[in-house]
């Protein structure tokens, strides 16, 4: 389960468990109540701070936790709209937020990474990649808006169309990351980053994030119908 | 008239004459059907499939045909409408697509250019240029929608309000296009990158397209009235 | 008071009084008042003309008029779609339009500089920032839709929840400005270029500026509420 450290002032949120290397963070709903409630704890908290959202291990998050949807086919929709309101939540937050992508950020893992104020990418290793295309699955409306509005356009079709496996460079170079370091220091840098910015904590801040992503954030509270997401049909 | 060739599972469209150099590839009425029928022959097969859009010769494509226009300005809404519908039916075309930008892509024939999943460009000849500043010509609302949606916004404004002329390189500095080659090698370099995504062709491709474009392509469905483009007016 | 100069066809708008070194050219209502009176005059010249906006010192201009603002607080509703008829005048002024960002761009002088079709900026002196966050203040929604339309995304979430103080060379490599000069060349680098699209002024130029920014006209057109925008309040 995601758990939540502190380092001064900066929030750090780790997708994965305590100790653990090999989980795929995916989209469970207990993982989703964990990271709500992990985001509830921190805007909770008092005085100047900053948010850095990261993992250890071999993936930041590798998605939809199709094994689940499988299992619970009739509950899609509902289980589309509880993914939305993670990556609304991040995007609103209100105190600056970084991704440090530590690992593979695969679908609706690659989504969260760009819910974030300011992405950095570990330049050796993990991809941030949509596979949706080769899996024979649609975007949901908000998901497609939120790549259509976070990313370059070009950079959108590109990943969304292609299911491109985007490395560290890159993702820079397609302006999918801000920085680029290696695994040693991707978190002191995501944290220092965060350190300078903790003063700009507020609702004023959420006011500004809202009046940025305001379209989007329309998008991603449409609730998802079943004739929206045809999971695995064309 | 355009004709359709094929190198393995890539279909290769191109938008002049066989044979034929000095083609300037307008978007005559005849022209038009016969784009439409080649991508109905293409979407008609079976299988894995890409589409590169290229030409022979000094043309891309120079655009609008003004002298058939002239000459049927009764028409000109539904002639609007149609040439808008080669632009919505290239964006959501369910195999990917590429255009090998071969000799000069002007007004229509830009915005055909950029109606791919990816822009290739030919790097010492061929110009990519919007010259309807320069003709007193408006754009209609679906061809605004394109270029401010497809090309970086900065890139949309000065192409709009100055009509510069972008050679290969520039148009790859501006974000028109993502990569560039000599005269030689660019219909090969576009067959070969369509290779690799052959497989990628089916209805979720579409799909996904549509929900990239949607706003676009609402925008292009919007029928042309009277009202809109007075062509040659102020 | 700002005024206008002549160079050959190419108006030049000086944001600041003549002579003047130290004024901070703050959106004071009489001060928006000369701005239009000056457009009014440059718009009623005919033959080919283009515009450059700059000033002399040390400000290009430091926004909204935050004294004038604490003494007629009933006031401010009117007054902030004052300050966007300024940006939305500039962005669909008839004829070409070029910012020459000559010192300090702040708040709303800030996204004057950005309503105009192309922008250079001195390259040793003068940051272009947007200092609500740190002031507390919102944007409202005619400002939020000026700076997520004409920067590219990521730079405008940067510069609107950070604060971060772009100098020229920072300010080109985010895509805000197009290109820096030292400060001798700056403004005669803008007139050259302005010089070289003169031909280009017209009410179809105008009519083609209004299809680029209809939907961001549109937002800076709504009139602003008390309730959208509290001043000094989260």
């Amino acid at each position: 389960m995601p758990y939540v450290s502190r380092e001064g002032d900066v929030f750090v949120l780790n997708l994965g468990a305590e100790g653990e290397q090999a989980g795929e963070n995916r989209f469970h709903p207990d993982w989703m109540d964990a990271i709500h409630a992990s985001l509830d704890e921190i805007e909770g908290s008092e005085g100047p701070a900053a948010l850095v959202v990261t993992s250890t291990g071999k993936f930041f998050s590798n998605g939809l936790d199709v094994e689940w949807i499988f299992g619970h086919l009739d509950q899609l929709p509902e289980y589309l709209d509880r993914t939305h309101s993670i990556f609304s939540r991040l995007l609103t937050f209100p105190m600056p937020t970084i991704s440090a992508i530590s690992g593979h950020a695969f679908g609706a893992g690659a989504m969260l990474a760009i819910s974030t104020d300011l992405q950095l990418m570990r330049e050796d290793q993990g991809f941030f990649c949509l596979p949706e295309v080769d899996l024979n699955m649609p975007f949901t409306v908000g998901m497609s808006a939120l790549l259509n509005s976070r990313l370059p356009k070009q950079t959108a079709i590109e990943a969304m169309t292609t299911g491109r496996r985007f490395g560290g460079p890159d993702a820079l170079a397609a302006g999918i990351v801000q920085a680029t370091s290696d695994a040693t220091a991707l978190l002191s840098s995501a944290v220092s980053r965060a350190e300078q910015l903790t003063s700009k904590r507020g609702a004023n801040l959420g006011g500004i994030k809202r009046s940025i992503h305001g379209d989007l954030i329309g998008a991603l509270e449409t609730k998802t119908r079943d004739t929206d997401f045809a999971f695995g049909q064309q």
